[in-house]
């Protein structure tokens, strides 16, 4: 395969081209054609093509894609074929959460080392893994080559976290920390703000349910 | 209080600044100008002050904003003064770690519901709560007047479980099925993809190891 750099927001849809195919699979369906695919799914079936194509000769022409080695490559592609190690650091209620998500490890991704500032939980065991303090954060992660983080730390501690993260080696983020954080652009930083998203809702049905609301 | 709807944009943006208050809160400041506020947490200064002059005169000038009365000012605009009930559907992996997750009831969301279509699940109590059958989303929800409702189910059976929130009157929605969702104009969707997260995550690191990736 060539090693071509896609642009990112082709990965995210060829992420979910592949979670699209895991359904069809789990149906039972051996091969979908791209008007299928985008008709089931709410997908564009024009950009289903166009993404695939950017990778290989995919489709036959007149049956579609066969789905269980679209699904192998598309793993391939994304990097799925092998397990990652991931570091999270921060064991509060979030990061004790995520200890307990166990979609982490079916999609490989290991949490196999956990950081925490908290001396109450240092050398505790959470999920079979024994709870770090932050300081040893940077040789940790680079005897273990972790490359991946994930950060449940509050917002003020978390560029600092990152920054040792960054330093050990890590190179791809998933940001629970409701902050902006800066990094070197080789570091991948993916955001997920449960808080802003929830408040978002709120006020949603705020807004709703306030008489004599006006739309502008 | 005036009843003007706001961009979503700026909902967001006005949950962020809550968000750094907070902090500063906890810290013991009890005033910041909006350009400290920015320089803090990498905000825009200009943006921060025409986004709260939306909702009223809050900034002294030369002294900029005394924090704890904006926060709460912030939360009355954002719905976060009472308590809403959410329901959860779902309740596998994902829904299991979000029922752990204490943040939602510290921000004042209780999940007071929970569905599931698993007999084997169905009865159980988790985190206090009792798990019932998806057929009873619509009366359920109705009769308890929940508006809103976390999504934790696989894609395939998502749109369904959200039309029967929907028409139980749920307005506003967190979404972690990995697919895109229809539904009228007055419900929110918020989507959490982490799969797609993480995938994008994995691309990335498989592209910085693999040998002579070239950049287009």
């Amino acid at each position: 395969m060539k090693a071509i750099k896609i642009p990112e927001k082709t990965v995210t849809r060829i992420s979910i081209y592949l979670r699209c195919l895991e359904e069809l699979e789990h149906e039972g369906t051996a091969s979908v054609s791209s008007t299928q695919l985008a008709d089931r799914f709410g997908l564009n079936s024009a950009q289903v093509r166009k993404d695939l194509a950017c990778f290989g000769q995919f489709g036959i022409r007149g049956l579609g894609y066969y789905i269980t080695p679209l699904r192998h490559s598309l793993e391939e592609i994304l990097g799925l074929k092998r397990a990652w190690d991931v570091a999270l650091v921060g064991l509060g209620n979030l990061g004790s959460a995520l200890m307990t998500y166990k979609g982490f490890h079916e999609k490989g991704f290991k949490i196999s080392a956990v950081f925490d500032r908290d001396p109450a939980k240092i050398d505790r065991r959470v999920e079979g893994v024994q709870v770090m303090d932050i300081g040893a954060i940077v040789p940790v992660i680079r005897k273990r080559k972790i490359k991946m983080g994930i950060l449940a730390v509050r917002a003020a501690g978390a560029q600092a976290v990152l920054d040792a993260l960054v330093e050990g080696g890590v190179i791809a983020v998933l940001n629970f920390a409701p902050t902006q954080l800066t990094a070197p652009d080789s570091v991948k930083i993916q955001n997920v703000d449960l808080s802003a998203l929830l408040k978002t809702l709120s006020y949603h049905i705020a807004q709703t349910e306030r008489p004599n609301s006006r739309t502008p």
